[in-house]
């Protein structure tokens, strides 16, 4: 019987010794104030359990692990229809390469880069009433907690800086993949980037796809356990950008990364992960948190391997 | 419980709705005499059971799920050191793009493409005093069995119009990450990819890799439990060229196809499958085979997400 | 001594057999409600001799060719210090290929890509009081022509479907290579596309060109006998987006075409020519006008060649 | 009238301070034995003039500007047909590039990358009875010099290290655009490659390109006027791997440079000229060639443009 929590208390310590590596992002002012030196984890267990040390119930921008909800609520809308508007396979690029998006002629790769992500706002923009308030529905409901928020002005300033965003949206947009207006494509985007979490929160939110087996009926979103675990496979493959064979070798979990720090992940059947630390690898990956689901699949012998 | 007898026999009657799609290999006349006609699978569990169905005792040539046997034996040889010659990430591009591998400078993306096996192969070369005889060594021992052969005839078929292969070769020595002559290089990489394995013999063959708990010492060959996780994990997600995501999505085992028709993949701590069937999709895996391995996970609910 | 009056006419009628090859350009209305059926051609020597047939009075919309009259003016402004902005190597891709301008960070291959020319409107936006007033006073006094005008509502028109060069000039500012605002760049890069010229307006505007040893010296330009053969020479190597080896080859002069169905092309020492038709190729260049530049050096034996 | 003699000892004397810059070829031994401490010049008029200076005398292996004397043979055996096999696009990357070929599925920009003159060497293989014999004829035909010879060590040298060639040529074979043995094809691209000429030999085999007008016609190699100016239009575009559009503008002439650190260049109805000196730039081209053509057309105000 593994006990997590002095397992994961053993973890922050060692992960201590990488506490000055990597750089928080900085492109946007919002970004650039959070105090680096934080390190957060939270566990929540199928069974009911939740073990958590450090900065577990601190709330950051959960940026691109945003993506895994947004996925859930397209399936959801459009099922398998979605597969025409972008591919499932990992990308073999940086998560914001323009050059794949032009030899694939508008289709992006996964839902999990930038352009895919475009794609499916542009899909739940066309599909909701009110998008903003479906989409944090959702997220509120899935975490079973109405206190979490977008971060508007954070939001509006990646957007005022978001050329390379805007470049791929033009770009889908001539290749007819985008229905919407490119700024508001843009805006929803970078709204469902903007929410933040804590932790504790996000592991939560995250529960649902470890527990493949339960009902996944969230409000404004429903899934069948197939569907679910079609999610965690993709999360699988192409969810920490041209890091996910590395994440995939060392971690051996369904997971999704942001560049808030954060790291979401789950071990299917027994419990959810969210771990949070500023300082990111030259990849966009938080070197901290890689280092610590490492650490916790190799001490605990869990892992989907 | 499962009865996976039952459960086989009825995905074989299902699969034979797709019998004649695809297109089998017939880039050289051996592969093209083969009768494409056939479909087998075995399923052997880590209990003992072994359960099969249609030509599961007919041979045919194991390709690239070869490169399996490879990375098990490039890993005990030289450990983590072997990822200084080449990747873990999933490629995003067919298997045999000289594209990645000239942006790169000769670094594979990972051992799975040819590109990484050809200097698996090289590895091997510098490191064994008879590679080719121990190599054959390893794979009857982890098989149990030892009447498995190369077929020296069909590898030589393929040196001599494996063009696309000797340019990467080439590429990759230009680049300094081929030691021996490119000539001894191919010959054993085809050598390699001769092999041949009945279903029931390449499911035997993989059931040490589902067994990642137990002792993995064969022939010339030991792998510790976090090393045989780690193959598993670039199987997951890199064992099937640009069609990973797609298998990540509908079947979700690790496993490796070839462009024999033969796929194995595993079901960590439970069971190994090998299933074969000559026609291809246009990605180059086994049309029957991709379709019986969904219909197995589908229907007992059993994968790793 | 050559009869050019005869010469184009005799191409004028050889010509004819292409009059129905090609389709004119239509992702614009404005484009698209040109009547196709036109050819015009007026050659202009140095000499003052002027001969022209068709409809060489009728004014189009010079397009890409405004590239031409754009590099005049920055490299005027700029000097060699424009190099560093730009470079002036042939793209080997099509006019509009995002794929050099990400692996290239943001710097344009040439001056007659799309990506090249919103760099260089940036320039002219930010060395100008009045960019448009001072860029048209400056084709009027090449062309020693007062009225000739832009045409507002074609450039408002391509600007509001523009999502490709939306995609480029965004592009170009996350790399940090457009100074001002986006909307601002792409609407000067419109005006300037939107100029209309007659054949005979044009010819009397490139005429400068081909005089290499006279002053070149108009209202808001300035430019030395070199740099004006620079300039030539950008468009003997760059001038026809992946078709200027054909057009070196195949006519031997250089020359700037545009999607509005004109090319304009110098003999050096000798005359200026343009040539209209709605037509284009595959390539986005005038079919007819091609072909009779094609005969007008082959007739003539007159190429720089 | 321009006084050759001395402005090309002029012209000598100024490029001196350019002597010690870039780094000659030492991927083989033979072109590293080499002194690189030289430098000479040789123009040879249509008149009959002959302007000499430096080690104008002295052999250099013409290595890539062979591949002008091959296109010659083979536009005269195979005319227009030629280009089904490859281009005549410049290429806009560097002149060995893998990439560009397999996007093309195999056929190359244009005759002067690797690509392009290994295909040339391939059909002259088919169409010649002794292509070693009659191609040396033919250099000995058009330079008027029976003592010119291979440097066959040279060439062996080449062919034995010859890995990023090699891949080129497998890539071709795959391609189907190869038609004989690839070792064969290679074998006599390197012997065409290690031609030994000085540039006073290397400028009188090219002033028949020089003298489009008169009638080209030599052992083994008859061109009409309109082929001998498509070959300068492709030297104009093409000659310098992926610096063709920075010499276009700096000097406007068409021409080709060798790895051995020779350029040789027209006048069309003027002058042909040769040029050497060892030290190359990163591009391949040599420093003090391109400087000392930029300072003749620059100081003679004769160029194209």
């Amino acid at each position: 019987m593994i006990d997590y929590q002095k397992t994961i208390e053993k973890i922050h310590n060692d992960v201590m010794a990488y506490a000055k590596l990597g750089k928080q992002a900085d492109y946007i002012p919002a970004l650039a104030a959070v105090n680096p030196d934080q390190f957060g984890l939270c566990i929540q267990t199928l069974e009911g359990g939740r073990y958590s040390t450090g900065q577990w119930n601190t709330r950051f921008s959960i940026q691109s692990i945003s993506k895994v909800f947004t996925l859930a609520m397209c399936l959801s809308i459009r099922g398998d229809a979605l597969w025409q508007r972008m591919g499932k396979e990992p990308s073999g690029n940086a998560f914001n390469s323009l050059v794949q998006l032009e030899y694939e002629h508008g289709i992006p790769r996964n839902p999990f880069i930038n352009a895919g992500a475009i794609v499916m706002a542009d899909i739940l923009l066309s599909n909701l009433k009110n998008p903003e308030e479906e989409y944090l529905a959702f997220i509120r409901s899935i975490s079973n907690n109405p206190t979490i928020e977008y971060n508007e002005a954070l939001a509006e300033s990646e957007q005022s800086c978001g050329y390379l965003n805007a470049a791929i949206a033009n770009l889908l947009k001539y290749h007819h993949n985008i229905e919407n207006h490119i700024h508001d494509v843009l805006h929803f985007y970078f709204m469902t980037c903007s929410v933040e979490m804590s932790c504790e929160e996000l592991s939560r939110g995250f529960l649902p796809f470890a527990n493949h087996r339960m009902q996944f009926s969230f409000e404004g979103c429903a899934l069948t356990a197939s569907q679910v675990k079609r999610i965690n496979a993709i999360m699988q493959t192409c969810g920490f950008y041209d890091e996910a064979g590395e994440f995939s070798y060392l971690v051996g979990l369904p997971g999704k990364s942001g560049v808030g720090g954060g790291i979401a992940a789950i071990y299917p059947s027994r419990y959810s992960v969210a771990v949070w630390s500023p300082r990111l690898n030259e990849k966009g990956n938080s070197v901290m948190g890689l280092k610590a689901l490492e650490l916790l699949t190799s001490e605990t012998s869990e892992s989907i391997f």
